[in-house]
């Protein structure tokens, strides 16, 4: 086999074998092909796409390229869930507490931020003591004691999808449907859970844009999970706007409390993570999304979501009373009067971002106060004066311009 | 500007500004793009292709990476040839002397072989003492003196266009029109001559391998040579079979000297030669093909062009008699009777480099006197024991099985 047939092959629209994408991949990870060889594949891909086999295989290679996670000692259905990133998500937050309190059992490994959107391990780093670095024996007795432990990436999981991905983000080849479902899938079948819930996000704050990228994904995913014997199930959300109020971890956390203690039970972050939490629950009970939401709302209204929230984070050594945002605060006031067309999530993520909630480069320290608060959500009517977001400033004063963040007609 | 914007810019088939390619491209050959982004990038114009604009572009970019030849101090109107690659072409060697007994001027860079294809300067060493180090100085006395001078690359010409090409070369990204076109004309614009003929092979045993390619490439080494004031022809010759009966250095300079003394008119080979120099006069001296092609087979006839091919190769201090092809001969007898369909150019030239004619390192060293000739043509029927080809074999005894090259039915 030659690396350049293979390119020349893809390059050509013709469907690899297995044993063509391991000598490409394997052969990349143990560094017998160039960068510039894999990343010249990587286009051919973007452009010309996979095949389901070719998609299965790839996610294959990526899964027995490093460590998968044993979960025999656990017992009872584990269930996992995954968002493919957006700005101010903190549904994990809201939703592992929530099943968990219903009895079933949450083992997650999670990510941290990357871009401008956050990741969960950030925003529970933001809760002083708290220990993001589970070992593997720690996380399965906590989850038979609690039901629940999350936990930073401790084995080498699909360590060949880390060293693609690293590749993708100089490339140019990030926005492949097949390659983000094998990137994604890998992580979660190695991950060890019976059943997988995906949450794809789908708008200008997301890796996906548009509604048919959106149902081609879920389907490659589901066909990925069936090969495994995973149950996987998806739900499209919207990431035109962000995710509840809050962009930034302290600020996040509180406010994935103040919806774990029922209030904004209109919001569209509720509604999110009521469809989340219900399929998860009706996934491991084999039960109805119906019954399911009913059980999710009376966990919330019981206070029993909350309860195993607080549970979760003293297991863990989190010191909620501890938590803090900034106290340099600064209203953004309008200066027009009319109604608020859009609140771009792009723009609040970098604008966060810009604050110091999420890292510029790879040694940046995070500033866990800091972030933005919306005060105003689209379709709202604003007058001059009126507050449109609030932000929570640190030492990093260059930050980007909040207008830039909304439209107002 | 930012590499990955470029790179996604071209992935959405977006045009990219003349800034744009400047800065993906110069910043490639000042090592401040990454191999593995340029890689990328390449592909993605491989597959989605480049527009008249960005090819023009390109090319410019490409020629002010380097030094260009000023030709001024020659007078008269200067003609080169360009052929894009193919098995047993030894053209040059043919045309360039009776163009240039002629009294049209040929002042020449060629190049080294490339693969299985041969290159004009390989052939030219192949004669003893033969000089292809010409100074600049040297080469343009040369040609003043006796009207012809062909030299290796002594100028950095093109610069990018060597290191992109090194590059497409290991990641799949060779087969591109566009960058076809940009890399061969912005050498021949570099080169400094007036009119330029391309010879354009498509085939098996070339890199363009069908007719829509051709025309394609016709159109756009026209438009750029126009950008820049330089009249291209172009003609499309066949090389699905190598070119003429020869294949290997020292047997090629062979066979031209036998078309420069007239044998083999009935040759496809002759055919192919005679237009190459009716439009290079055609071009030179402002007359029409028909006038041109009786000047042309006059100068064969009256022995005008073989004797400019002694003095060319006399002045570039070569001596002919000494030129030696391998001893060492082996026929190879066809094991069956029929008609010889077809002789594969690409395999030919694949069992001569694998005799030693080219090199598959770039530090093997080429065995002048080695390689095949063809006994037989396509069409011709043979009988058991009838000679197919002759090996010329030098040191290299796990040569390919040359019965591979031919089909006979």
């Amino acid at each position: 086999m030659n690396i350049i047939e293979i390119i020349n092959k893809k390059k050509d629209k013709l469907e690899l074998s297995r044993e063509e994408l391991e000598y490409a991949f394997m052969g990349y990870l143990n560094d017998e092909i160039e960068s510039y060889q894999m990343s010249s594949l990587l286009m051919a891909i973007v452009l010309n796409g996979m095949t389901d086999e070719e998609t299965i295989n790839l996610t294959d290679i990526f899964i027995n390229s490093g460590d998968t996670l044993d979960l025999s000692n656990i017992e009872g259905i584990k269930v996992d869930k995954h968002s493919t990133g957006g700005i101010g998500d903190k549904t994990t937050l809201i939703v592992a507490p929530i099943v968990a309190s219903l009895g079933v059992k949450i083992c997650k490994m999670s990510g941290r931020g990357l871009g401008y959107t956050g990741g969960t391990i950030d925003k529970l780093e933001s809760i002083p003591g708290f220990n993001v670095s589970l070992t593997e024996e720690e996380m399965i007795n906590q989850v038979n004691r609690i039901g629940i432990a999350i936990t930073g990436q401790t084995k080498n999981l699909a360590p060949l999808d880390k060293k693609i991905y690293a590749l993708r983000d100089v490339t140019g080849t990030v926005e492949s449907i097949p390659l983000i479902a094998s990137s994604i899938m890998s992580k979660k079948i190695a991950s060890g859970a019976d059943k997988i819930i995906i949450d794809i996000k789908v708008g200008n704050g997301a890796l996906i844009k548009n509604i048919e990228d959106a149902h081609h994904l879920s389907y490659l995913m589901q066909i990925i999970g069936n090969r495994y014997g995973r149950e996987v199930r998806t739900l499209t959300t919207n990431m035109n706007t962000p995710l509840g109020k809050a962009v930034g971890n302290s600020l996040e956390v509180v406010e994935a409390i103040s919806i774990l203690r029922g209030k904004g039970k209109n919001s569209y972050l509720y509604k999110v993570c009521l469809e989340l939490a219900a399929n998860m629950v009706s996934m491991a009970k084999g039960i109805s999304i119906e019954e399911s939401k009913l059980l999710v709302e009376n966990s919330i209204d019981t206070g029993l979501a909350y309860s195993k929230f607080l549970e979760f984070v003293s297991a863990q050594g989190g010191n909620l009373l501890d938590t803090k945002v900034s106290s340099n605060v600064l209203a953004i006031k309008s200066t027009k009067k009319g109604t608020i067309k859009s609140i771009n999530a792009l723009k609040v993520g970098m604008l966060s971002q810009s604050l110091g909630a999420g890292k510029e480069k790879m040694d940046d320290q995070i500033d866990y106060g800091v972030g933005v608060v919306l005060n105003k959500q689209e379709g709202d009517e604003v007058w001059v004066g009126d507050t449109l977001c609030t932000l929570y400033i640190g030492d990093k004063k260059d930050y980007l311009d909040p207008y830039e963040c909304f439209e107002i007609e």
